[in-house]
Parts: structure tokens; C-alpha cells; sequence
């Protein structure tokens, strides 16, 4: 029965489902949004037929949090698997754990000046067909980073936000709490939530509880694109274990531990799950 | 009758009549805003007992429209009968234009880069209790600065984006198409708009027909909280012909003409004799 939803009703299921925690008060945000984000979104990432640049990496602590990685890895696998060329564009310390594993380019940390000049010149070379970026620390109107307690940690960061703004193609941004890259198009809104919110904007912004989530989201439109149960294969717990060995910290209790957000990774699972009964491919029994 | 108004009902009437003739759509984004903009922004001005920074000048084929230093010298004036230090900050041509004339604060041309840093400098040592832009072009996502027509003029351009933004006390900014300083606050809404939006928020958003007038609504309530009308020394067609001798153009026929935004004196004119009326300060007959 679930298969037989239409693009837009499923993309109205999964924005209420991304956003049904609301530990960060996305809720509030959703209601401004025009219904059909993820629909839009990963329809501009079907679309690309060559490289798809995903930003990630939040600074925290001269380490890196797990939101953000475990949605661009599991999004990286996805778009490799269906014959497109994905690169993770990140700054250190999580540049260096990914390199080998992964097609990645390295953002300088600490250059916000020259930012604009060196992503043009970047996007001039990897010629992007889409670009997504999930749980970047983006820009605020005082032109600096800062984390979701207020602390400026722009030393720490590398710039994402012009590989946004200027593109030659489609982007995606996703965010949880209203500092990140993207939320420039709801800054408005957010003077009910204690944030100084990023005011770079992107082409479509999807809002979840935990920015990791959002991926899947996006992986279920794929899935039924091309059906194939492409969530079938993704394991968060492996992926926070593969991170977690590379030093990561979870972004709200900043301990090194299999966590997101200060959720255990048990909810990102069965998030999942329900994903792959919404499209169809399993029943609440065989889970 | 008419000064019996609350000050609330007093700003709704002006906040309407600054939108009344919609030549580009401001009508649209007024809808957007919590009403009381100008009783906000006017109460920002009249609490400042100190300096007043009043950022202007929009860069036109290397010179400058009139939209914008008309209200500047209109607001300079008064706030200086009242006692306060303003301070008109722009960069040339318009720095040199009106330096021998009135306390002028020079903005360097063509230099976004360092501009944050020189304006956090110029505000410790300037030390304003209130900053208010009147049409600068405003940094859009490319931080850029584009005309109305979507031609970069950065090269050309100021920046005066970060004396809004690094304040340490209220700001303001007038803007009456988009791309304006203070258009932030609205940016989502202008799609609607063939304009590439400024993403630089402000503390409070004057829209007006034509930003020229924006600052006789707020002399309008100066004049009420003095119980002194400070609008009837104001004529629009003088500040206008002391800009034109110094090579100013109209910002839509790029003419050296005496008219704002393509519209003739009389339309400003109007407008005061209106906003005198309403603050009970002259009846129809005597105008």
C-alpha cells in the first residue's frame, strides 16, 4: 500500500518524520518551508549524472562530530553504487581520516577571506552537477562560524559556504539547529530559537532532527527511482564505529561514542527502517 | 484629530503610505513584516544621545543617484537640531562631495575583503548608539554588490554591510528594491522579485517607495516626541539641486536630473506635507 504513495505525499511523510524529535525546534522551521524539500532535493541529485560534491564536518573540540559524516558516507556509497561520482569536500581533521577511504578534496581551514576566490577556481575543476552540504558550519551576518552554544569557532573551520553560493548547478543544504550552511533561507525565522543563525542560503534546504537522518531521506526517493532497496545496506553503527576509531566526538555531549546528537544510534536505524516499509520493499514483519 | 493617533496606529499609517505607489514590489515584502517598523526604528534614533552613523550613497557609472543621500541630509539635519552627533558615511565620489559640508566618515572603495576588520576598528573608535543605512547597496550570496539590474558594481562600491552588522548598538536600514542593506531580514521572500537579494540583516527594516522618503516617516515621529515640526524645514527639491551641482544621477534614468528613482520632487513633497498633517502639525488648508 505504502509503495503505491504518490513523490509528493511521500516526501510530505518524510518531512514530518525528520522532524518528529524536534530536539532543536525544526518543527518551528518547517512550518515556514514550502512542502516537497526532499522530493525537490533528491530529484536535483537523480538529475546528476557526474560528480556530486558533498560538504561535511562540524569543528568541535580540534575533532570532528559524528552528525554529518555518517549521512555523507552512507549518501557517498549510495551515489557510487548507482554510477555517479561523489567527493567529500571537508577540512581537517576529518580530511586526513577520509582520504583513504574515500575521493575526497580538502578545504583549507581558517581562510574565510580567501574562501570565495579558492571555491570558484574549485568548482571550476571538479565541474559539480549537484552540491550537497550536510551539517557544514555556515556562515553568520557577522561573517564567522559559531557553534550552537555561541562560541566562535571559525580558526577551526574550513569554508563550504561559496562551493553553496556558487555553484553552476543545483545545491542542497541540510541542518538541524539553524547554524548551518543554508539556513540563510529561513534566517528570518529563527529569533524563537536560542541561535545566530547562518545567512548563506542554497537552492533547497532540508530540515532534520539529526542532520545525518536527512540522508536517508533523500536515499529513500533513489531507492524507488531506481527500484532498489538502497537503505537496505546502510548501517549507522558500522559507520559511527568506523568514525568513532578515527577520533569523532558526538556534537552535543563532545565524548567519543556511537552517538549522534546525543542519540543512540538505535534511532537513525529504526528511522531507517520505517523508510524502507514507506517505499514498499519490506513489511513491518520482516524487519 | 489626526494627532490623537497612538503612536502604533501613527506608524501603520506610515508604513502604508511609504508603499502606497509599489513601483517595485515592496508592497509584497511589507506584508511580510510585523507591523511598527518605523515607530521601532524611530524610538532607536530618538534614544540616541550620542552619535548617529547614517551609511548612504548607491554607485552609478562612477558617480552616485540621489535616492539615498537625500534622506541622509534630511535626517542629518534634524538629528543634529536635536542635538545628537550625526556622521554621514560613504565612500567617493560621495565622501568628497559632501565633506565640506557636513561631518562625513570615509568608506573605502572596492574592498570587501578587509571590510569587516576596518568597520569592528571604525566602530570602537566612532562609538555611535545608533547605525542606520540608507540605500547602500547591501552583500548579496555571491558577497557581491549588484545593481538593480544585476550588473557587479563592487568595484565601485563601499562597504558599509559590517558597521550593520558588527554594531554594538540598534540598527536600521531603509532599502526600497532588494538589494539593499537590511533586505536579509526578507531575503527568503523574493522570489517574486527579479532582484538578487542582499542577505545582510539589520535589526529593523524600513520598505519604501523610494528610501529617500523612508526618513521623513521617522522625522515624523521626532517631530511628535518634540512636540516641534521638523519636517517643515525640509525641502526635498534643494537637497536635491545642492546634489545635482556635485554630479548626481537619477538612479533609474542614470540622468543628472532632480528626481529619485525616476519619480519627480513633488512625489517627496508631497509626502512630507502629508506626514505634517498627520502629526497635526498643519490642516489642508493651511498647506
Amino acid at each position: 500500500m505504502s509503495a503505491s504513495l504518490s513523490d509528493d505525499s511521500l516526501s510530505t511523510h518524510i518531512e514530518t518524520m525528520m522532524v518528529e524529535q524536534n530536539p532543536r525546534g525544526m518543527q518551528h522551521l518547517y512550518a515556514k518551508q514550502e512542502t516537497g524539500t526532499y522530493l525537490r532535493a533528491a530529484k536535483s541529485l537523480h538529475h546528476a549524472q557526474g560528480t556530486v560534491l558533498i560538504g561535511t564536518g562540524f569543528a568541535v573540540n580540534n575533532t570532528f562530530e559524528t552528525d554529518g559524516p555518517v549521512g555523507a558516507i552512507a549518501l557517498y556509497k549510495v551515489l557510487e553504487k548507482l554510477g555517479k561520482q561523489p567527493i567529500l569536500v571537508t577540512g581537517n581533521p576529518l580530511y586526513s581520516a577520509l582520504k583513504n577511504d574515500f575521493n575526497c578534496f580538502e578545504l583549507p581551514i581558517n581562510s574565510i577571506e580567501n574562501a570565495r576566490t579558492f571555491s570558484i577556481k574549485a568548482l571550476e575543476q571538479l565541474k559539480p552537477d549537484c552540491v550537497l552540504s550536510i551539517e557544514r558550519p555556515g556562515l553568520n551576518k557577522h561573517q564567522r562560524y559559531y557553534n550552537m552554544r555561541g562560541i566562535d569557532i571559525s580558526e577551526h573551520c574550513g569554508c563550504f559556504d561559496f562551493f553553496i553560493t556558487e555553484a553552476p548547478c543545483p545545491t542542497i543544504a541540510i541542518g538541524d539547529g539553524g547554524n548551518e550552511i543554508g539556513m540563510g533561507n529561513l534566517a528570518q525565522h529563527m529569533q524563537a530559537l536560542n541561535i545566530t543563525p547562518c545567512i548563506t542560503p542554497c537552492d533547497e534546504l532540508l530540515l532534520a532532527d539529526v542532520s545525518n537522518w536527512a540522508a536517508y531521506g533523500l536515499i529513500a526517493f533513489l531507492s524507488r527511482w531506481h527500484h532498489t532497496d538502497l537503505l537496505a545496506d546502510i548501517e549507522p553503527l558500522n559507520i559511527l564505529n568506523y568514525l568513532s576509531e578515527r577520533g569523532s566526538v558526538d556534537g552535543v555531549t563532545h565524548k567519543n561514542e556511537l552517538t549522534e546528537d546525543g542519540l543512540h544510534a538505535m534511532h537513525g536505524q529504526q528511522l531507517i527502517t520505517r523508510l524502507r516499509q514507506l517505499g514498499g520493499f519490506t513489511t513491518e514483519n520482516e524487519v
